[in-house]
């Protein structure tokens, strides 16, 4: 469901297998020198297995109708799915949730003044695409959560309608209080755009796609080229998903059959304004008839018009309704039970459903997932007996909400708490670059991993391809040579906007979530041109990339299950925490010093003084100077952390010169079972500030940016949102939490440590 | 002529007269207390004279008709300034020289395949705009001094056409051999567009305005707003000024009836290829019919068309002819003798010509310098006595070369270095900012004159609303800190694109640029639509600017005339040359660290391996590391001028202690003799390097920039060439100038002593 965006997020792994940076008798983390000669072996039959042909028959099959959440295709694909499993001699079960899916009813946008127009809201068949001509199975263009509503206002642009340019605005003395405001996608997750924009006053909202973005700015338009042409428009959910995903009547808990539903009017997580999604043909003439100041620089788009702000003289008229239905969605559910800790559980997922046809959202990694698991299929009848229980999920009703996987996860949520080991999640995939991301305390064993997998198109490891292009991507001397002497890769953190939410999030499950990409664009994300045609043309045609992701995730999952101490790391992990530690006292120094000095040139006039008599501006508000904060409680913990993340990767070196077949195999389990509880430990039951459901402490997708991850977040957002005390208090908060995290490092390692004995 | 990059290029400078910064007792560099106070009384008369109608007035007379060199209304207009100075008392005459000066004779671009399209190249009436229908005297729209010539190739868009674009071409697999070029107008001086393309091969270069960098992307388009509409074109000279302006024919003498003139193929200065500049309604069918890769970011403009490069499929005619005459230009020059200095000459200039009616660019500011004329010649009925010899002077021909200027300061080339002591531009006139460009021993004048101007929007004074607008825009806390506490504005150096070129390039007479601007942008630059409806609509509509204009200048004049003391400062000046030297240390440190990067990452093999197979491109070339520079004659020059400015700065502060009024005349007149020469002592006979008539070592435009400034010109572009014996022996040479500076400082410092006893 969420959009990739490509390069900025990446972070990067890579090996020629060739000349093979980590050959076969190499160590692999977690494993005995003799185990991990048997696992190289496997993992070699493993990576033979997966095809590109059949990569791209099942993205045939898959998106070869639309297949959204309750229609016929999504269902007839889950059991396709099913049988596919069974066909590989998996063991294979649906599981199936009552959700509430609202589907279009009622869809109006016209402009009454100056001139009339009414919006297409339409996508047209594209001669040569076989499937844009499905149009009775294609749900209408629409924003899922919306609330109805019928308003007639004026319309203010507001570029990305993120908090910022609602400061801007308001400099400007544009206010939206009772006017539609029209916003282009990009920059923050759809639904924080209705919501922002409710909370300064508009009545309605439309988000539209500027050719800046992903149109004929970026590249040629669709047939010709991948980009999104004129009339093509962004499906997607508006759920205030930064409060809680999945159903919206049934937080917290699996939206079964007899599970306690809330009223729709209690649900918080439905907008608070009607939305509509538009495309920039449509989107021209409203944006062509504002007037009022010319738009900043920045909030430009590529239309052929002169950007103004508003408000008015256009005068728009949204209806939105909707058919809140509850609809059927089924989740596909393989268990491969593990053959020494069967209460060790693998989880690996990607989901099946679609807004229209998705070849590559989902089916692109779909059909990845699929290939994977008739590769362990294979390896299961050769002999392969993995250690751990691994259970592959097709989700369904991802786009929605993440509703597959956040209803299953709360349904099992028990089980999982006590048995979880990973989530390791895929969504769409692309040519180019391997990007992972997610818990720092996998980052070595991923990096382990990406250095096995050779890049099809440059026969280097997909780490060393990925490094080098972060050398070339550097934006500063001192980030280059870390990039050349750090052994490991750094990962970025999760946000949100796929379906490890819940399990990172919610439930504090270790998780990662990899594809490959940064070589093609495209614009036809989350429309009905995302489809086989699409894709066939303009990404992965080859699948070899399908392939090498088949590769890195399947070679993660068999370390994951197959490790005889699981391939757990805390000294990346120490790093990377002591990195946000030091973000967070300059995000608090820079805050300081930017509100001193706008309060400087307050006293000095310089607003004023600078002002063109001619255009409306007013001064920024004065704002009190932010107090020095006590991040001694953060520092400690970091240094405790960083401390015993040490000893135990000491005693772990110990443990490999001791010879780790040799180690107690009871005293290994213990240790085993720390390292299982080790992200449980970075969560608190009472969650985060305004949101009980995020758990973690560490990450979380931010308020106010819906995909993009805030790490410690209590404190960073209580930071940003200048609220002193709950800054300081959320500080020794998370202090606590990673002191917690410190002592369980420390008895893993004292376990280790009993385990040479 | 030359476009004015807003806010770029601004310095700026200010003081409430109600609440002035300085007072009418506070001292004027170069007077005693008690010439200070008469000063201070003549100024005040003067400020009262401008009237804002007036400046309506003249604009309204001089750009009623189109005015071109060589047309009827150009004559006219200048027989109309000569009776205008007449009339206020002043004793003027006009100077005619003969000038090749090619007018279009067949100007055609087609394309012929992959469609057929035949450009427009006219500019339509507009409604409500009266002058906007005078075709028949309007020059149509043509690039002057370009080659004729009759060519028929494929299109290769080169975004802006300077040297980086074309390395970037290469690295993209583009060549421009045999093809025609389209460049935008803008990051350069338009005539370096097709001297870059030649040099790389290309037969033909059409040069289009993008909508994005001064068209409906910026704001409204004319006549709704102030910005360039579809069919407007940016006429312009693209003569190679950088090797030497004025008439092509006679270089560095005046081009008198009986010059010696160059055969039209000994020219050096004209172009090597057919230009021919579009408008963007003429470039979109082009530009769209391109193919090949997609243009990098950065050189997209705001069309609503994928930027390709090319080459073609587009195939492209262009055919441009002129009529090589010989026409005669009319400069008309007033002459204020000088009453006690008649033999130091202050000298002040602006354009009368225009491309077409030219109320902005230059009638703007030409009506401020006839507005000024009329003052003094006022204050003479008054009784004033200036001291020394003022010279106003309106030129013709700046459009196409700086014609007018640089023929008459060639002609009067002995004259001028013997007497010249400033010289004082201006070219057009906006809303704003005070921008002061110049030499830096006129730095702390200008700054002086800025602070007993009055902004007429704000109430305080010019400097100081400048001064807080560069605390607005500074971009680090630290160039922040030093806008606050310097007690002059840094004003910067002068490049080329206007008058100052010959008196501050070729004869080195100490020279400033003035202008208001920064509050209203336009797209009406160089084409029909700069006339009074434009300019009364979007710009200084009610002349008050204009009249701050007069007055900022005018005090400026008036100062330099009437100083006792001539008022140069070298300390300002020795503050630049040091920083200067450093940028040049910086640049060539950041040369051999880029250099050393690239050949590393080479050797790793990063620009293949990160390379996208489906898109073509090559590596940059392997460079040789540059070797260390000896810059210590520079250091130890600058440091010699920084001493010997300290001793006449506080030699200077101790005559005012001793009384300025009681110094010896003769040794103050010795001394006045030195300061005359300052700037000329910053010259060389022979010139730069390649280019011979550029004979100040400090500033010149650069070679490839045409526009903007080169500082310390003869070591700076040797290393950016990566010449390397050339740019430490360039370091030499300017270092034994500023040597020779310091002496001559020095011997001001001890004539000034001298003159105590």
């Amino acid at each position: 469901m969420r959009r990739y965006v490509i390069g900025v997020l990446s972070i990067l792994l890579a090996i020629p297998i060739g000349a093979a940076e980590t050959g076969p008798s190499q160590p692999i983390l977690g494993f005995s020198d003799a185990a991990a000669r048997i696992e190289r072996e496997w993992e070699t039959k493993f990576q033979a297995i997966p095809k590109p042909d059949n990569l791209r028959e099942y993205m045939k099959r898959l998106s070869a109708r639309p297949h959204h959440v309750g229609s016929p295709y999504d269902k007839d694909n889950a059991e396709w799915i099913l049988a596919k499993f069974k066909d590989w001699g998996l063991d294979a079960h649906l599981e199936t949730f009552d959700v509430l899916f609202p589907t279009p009813k009622e869809r109006l946008v016209e402009m009454l003044e100056p001139t009339r127009f009414v919006a297409k809201l339409a996508e047209p068949t594209v001669p040569g695409d076989p499937t844009s001509s499905q149009h009775d199975e294609q749900l209408p263009t629409y924003n899922a959560y919306s609330l109805d509503g019928d308003v007639t206002a004026p319309l203010v642009y507001v570029n990305y309608g993120i908090p910022e340019d609602y400061e801007q605005l308001e400099r400007l003395g544009i206010s939206v209080k009772g006017a539609i405001v029209i916003a282009r996608y990009g920059s923050s997750w759809r639904g924080i755009k209705p919501k922002v924009a409710a909370e300064h006053g508009a009545v309605g909202c439309l988000i539209y796609s500027d050719p800046r973005d992903d149109g004929y700015f970026e590249g040629d338009v669709f047939p010709e080229g991948a980009w999104r042409p004129r009339d093509g428009a962004q499906r997607g959910s508006v759920m205030d998903m930064a409060l809680y995903p999945g159903d919206p009547l049934t937080p917290g808990v699996g939206a079964t059959k007899d599970a306690k539903r809330l009223e729709l009017k209690e649900v918080k997580t439905l907008t608070k304004i009607p939305v509509l999604p538009i495309s920039y043909g449509d989107a021209q003439p409203l944006l062509a008839a504002l007037q009022g100041p010319v738009a900043p620089e920045k909030w430009r788009g590529a239309l052929p018009i002169t950007y103004h702000l508003g408000r008015g003289p256009a005068k728009v008229h949204l209806r939105v309704k909707a058919n809140w239905d509850i609809k059927p969605i089924n989740d596909v559910i393989v268990r491969i039970p593990g053959a020494l800790y069967p209460d060790e559980w693998i989880v690996r997922g990607n989901h099946h459903d679609a807004w229209v046809n998705g070849a590559e959202d989902p089916v692109s990694a779909m059909a990845v997932e699929l290939e994977e698991a008739r590769a362990l299929g294979a390896l299961l009848q050769q002999g392969w007996r993995p250690k751990r229980t691994i259970i592959y999920c097709a989700w369904d009703g991802e786009e929605e909400g993440l509703l597959g996987s956040t209803e299953w996860a709360e349904a099992h949520a028990g089980e999982l708490a006590r048995h979880a080991v990973a989530y390791i999640n895929t969504d769409a995939n692309g040519r180019g670059f391997l990007s992972s991301s997610g818990s720092h305390t996998l980052e070595k064993l991923v990096n382990g991993v990406a250095k096995d997998v050779v890049d099809p198109e440059k026969n280097i490891s997909v780490w060393k391809r990925s490094q080098l292009h972060s050398i070339a991507d550097a934006d500063s001397p001192e980030k280059r040579e870390e990039v050349r002497k750090r052994a490991d890769w750094r990962i970025p953190a999760l946000g949100s906007g796929s379906d490890y939410t819940v399990f990172i999030d919610h439930l504090g499950v270790a998780s990662l979530n990899l594809y490959f990409g940064g070589e093609d664009g495209g614009g036809i994300y989350h429309s009905i041109y995302d489809d086989f045609y699409w894709y066939t043309h303009f990404s992965d045609r080859d699948f070899v990339y399908g392939r090498a992701l088949a590769q890195t995730v399947g070679l993660t999952v068999m370390r994951l299950a197959d490790a005889e101490l699981l391939p757990f790391d805390f000294t990346d992990f120490a790093d990377t925490v002591r990195k946000y530690a030091e973000e967070l006292k300059n995000l608090h120094k820079k805050e300081r010093e930017d509100i001193l000095e706008r309060n400087r040139q307050l006293d000095e006039d310089v607003f004023t003084a600078t002002a063109d008599p001619r255009k409306i501006s007013f001064p920024p508000p004065r704002e009190a100077v932010p107090p020095f904060l006590d991040f001694a409680p953060l520092d400690n913990a970091v240094e405790a952390v960083a401390l015993k993340a040490e000893k135990y990767s000491k005693t772990l070196d110990k443990a490999r010169d001791y010879g780790m077949d040799k180690l107690d195999s009871a005293a290994v389990q213990r240790v085993n079972a720390l390292l299982l509880e080790s992200e449980r430990k970075l969560t608190l039951p009472e969650g985060l500030p305004l949101r009980p459901w995020f758990k973690h402490q560490i990450y979380a997708p931010g308020l106010y940016t819906g995909y993009a991850v805030k790490t410690l977040p209590g404190a960073r957002e209580a930071i940003e949102q200048k609220k002193w005390p709950e800054a300081e208090s959320e500080i020794a908060r998370v202090a606590k939490v990673l002191e917690g995290e410190a002592q369980l490092i420390d008895s893993a390692a004292d376990e280790l440590g009993k385990a040479m004995r």
